[in-house]
């Protein structure tokens, strides 16, 4: 059971947006037990189409298109379905019934030549109807090959897919399983892991493959395999994690693939503790990711990003003299910002930043990249110095990444 | 002269992470005169790299790739390399002193064999150095078509390409200019845009290509054209934006393809303005939209998470009275959060969101979906109330664009 996606679109050729629908449907087809053996974006002109078309033939089971359908001229898809199935352009009174009264009711004016054309579809085609929007997709077959197409606008993209898609491949494909299992390490570098895990590694099973996705500060390890039996699939998986060495598994933090501020946020819950931001140079970047979630009030409290020197002791409460001593990039006012968002959201954990992110030097004379970390507990408050270079956005992230192992170090003390 | 990119992961082929390495190259291709005609994702297989190279042979003069190199396993990008240009690895002396000066000043330890790997590379090969990281890039030729292969990590390949490939195009490729205008639209639909614009469609020379890029509320509109003289492209372009309809021209709030935090942004910055956030349901992420640029704290001057309602009153000074007789989600409410905002934070503009996002009802009983926007200004405080429906990331982004839509009418009056 293989895959291939196609996404259509100048727009991503020319960098200017980023392709998430390929994200989703590679993340659901892998659910559904394919395997998504490429993922192509091509130009919107019909030779391009039909080529990348062609090219999947007899390569794959399911080629899942997107974008190319819509009710502006640069729109083609529909188009090159005709000719590469040899078929001609019908008017589908259902869609037709559908558009006319999206139309009319949200925009209050008659249905125009525009908006009708969006009821043409393939004279033998599957339609596959659209529930939130104008453009329906479409499935086709040639060989052993199903084609669908779907409109490039994301949240109509994903509403077909899982009303109308979903079904019919449970009902036409058959049950391969794809298992991944996902391990977070923080601490060691990919190298280091690669030599401790090199015995382990040489050892697994051949059906079962092993990734390592680093980013900053952490690696992620990936153990996939792919077959009929998922229960003995899973537990065949889990079965090597058990094998791995200490040296390794002493810098795992979570057996799921989660983010830094879950696996913090889980070990809140678990302890029924809260949390807060008091925030210059990250400017509310950890607030964001601690209140993504719902139901996140029970363990986040709330923050302050004091941008401005001013609002550091207005708001916060930091003491001016601790300022004017130290410069605003210190330790000192790192940890008063910690200390005060702890009291005034009244948390049990606060982690503070200031620092200089760069490009130039900005209310304080440290050097670019400088960031002070202050971290708040129920038993006292610390702090530490960071010289992270640039660019900006690194030091912004790297700060965060540094201000969460501080506290999550911390929660686990207790 | 055409290129293509050729990402190599796994992990984007299941969907776990996000290619943005694409988006960063596609952008600096089309800048440099390229004209991208495909990007590609493939497993890390041997067969599937040399496939999607094979493809690329005569079809481009460029191909990018990037991944499948690295100290771990699971990288053969360059074994590939060796079998495709029929060459062998020779150590690169250069690159393993800097690997070992690397791997000693930062891990602390000797440089180890995983490691010294990373100095091996094809014998033929121009070494594209990488003074952040320790995989270096390289680039070969088959024919025509000049291959090139950078690591995975972005900061590394956004480093090498532009240190080492960018002076190496502009030395072996020859002046071809893409131009790109985009406009902004709010408030219009992309049906009926097209109906507004369909005489003045039909109208463009024919080396200018629209295209429609819609998103909630918003509808950005592409010119390109592509040829030697940039000048003569950009008048071209620029004549055709003038002949708009005034039915179209009046709902276009900007020239570039800037998003609506950067739109406001400018008029703030050019009337010496400054704003700041009392953030309830949206959680920070008004702030964070306006810090993202470096030198931000010209017109932002800081913004308050205030999830919990106590912090509303504690800290932002709401009147406890104000709670309890119209509740925590009322436009009284964020009346008062906004005026609180715009005084402590000494700002001349704030945006206040409380609300209910969902998917459950929280600290107050209004319906799941509503959300109170306060706007305060120099001159005053006004409110407006939204049902934004379900699921809460579409509440979350519609109250942000309902917050941005009511304070930029505000910022233009003065």
């Amino acid at each position: 059971m293989k895959a291939s996606i196609i996404t259509i679109g100048d727009e991503i050729l020319i960098g200017q947006i980023v392709d998430t629908n390929s994200v989703y449907l590679a993340k659901e087809l892998d659910l559904l037990g394919f395997e998504v053996s490429e993922i192509i974006t091509i130009s919107d002109k019909k030779e391009s189409i039909e080529k990348a078309m062609s090219f999947q033939i007899g390569q794959v089971d399911l080629v899942i298109m997107t974008g190319g359908l819509g009710p502006t001229k640069d729109d083609v898809t529909k188009k090159v379905f005709c000719d590469f199935f040899e078929d001609h352009l019908v008017v589908d009174e259902q869609v037709l019934a559908h558009v006319t009264i999206l139309i009319e009711d949200y925009f209050k004016r008659p249905i125009s030549e525009v908006n009708k054309q969006q009821a043409l579809v393939p004279s033998t085609s599957t339609v596959l109807f659209n529930t939130v929007g104008t453009a329906p997709g479409m499935l086709m077959q040639k060989g052993n090959t199903t084609f669908v197409s779907f409109p490039g606008v994301p949240f109509e993209m994903k509403t077909i897919f899982s009303e109308q898609l979903v079904p019919y491949i449970k009902d036409h494909f058959k049950g391969i399983f794809n298992i991944h299992k996902t391990i977070i390490t923080y601490g060691i570098g990919e190298s280091l892991l690669a030599e401790y895990l090199e015995d382990w590694e040489n050892n697994l099973p051949s059906d079962i493959k092993l990734a390592y996705l680093p980013s900053p500060g952490k690696v992620r390890l990936r153990l996939s395999s792919r077959g009929f039996n998922q229960d003995f699939l899973s537990q065949s998986i889990e079965m090597q994690i058990d094998r791995m060495p200490e040296s390794v598994k002493e810098h795992i933090r979570a057996y799921e693939d989660i983010d830094f501020p879950e696996i913090i946020t889980k070990e809140l819950q678990i302890r029924n503790k809260t949390i807060s931001f008091a925030e210059s140079c990250t400017g509310g970047r950890l607030a964001v990711m601690f209140n993504a979630k719902p139901g996140s009030s029970a363990y986040f409290k709330g923050g302050m990003v004091c941008y401005a020197t001013e609002s550091k002791v207005n708001i916060l409460g930091v003491n001016q003299d601790t300022i004017n001593k130290y410069t605003v990039v210190s330790e000192e006012v790192a940890m008063e910002m910690a200390e005060q968002a702890r009291l005034k959201f009244n948390s049990d954990y606060a982690i503070a930043t200031t620092g200089n992110a760069g490009p130039s030097k900005g209310d304080s004379d440290v050097e670019v990249g400088t960031v002070c970390i202050g971290i708040a507990t129920p038993t006292g408050v610390f702090t530490k110095k960071y010289e992270l270079g640039q660019p900006r956005e690194k030091v912004i992230n790297s700060a965060i990444a540094k201000g969460l192992e501080l506290i999550y170090n911390e929660i686990l003390k207790k």
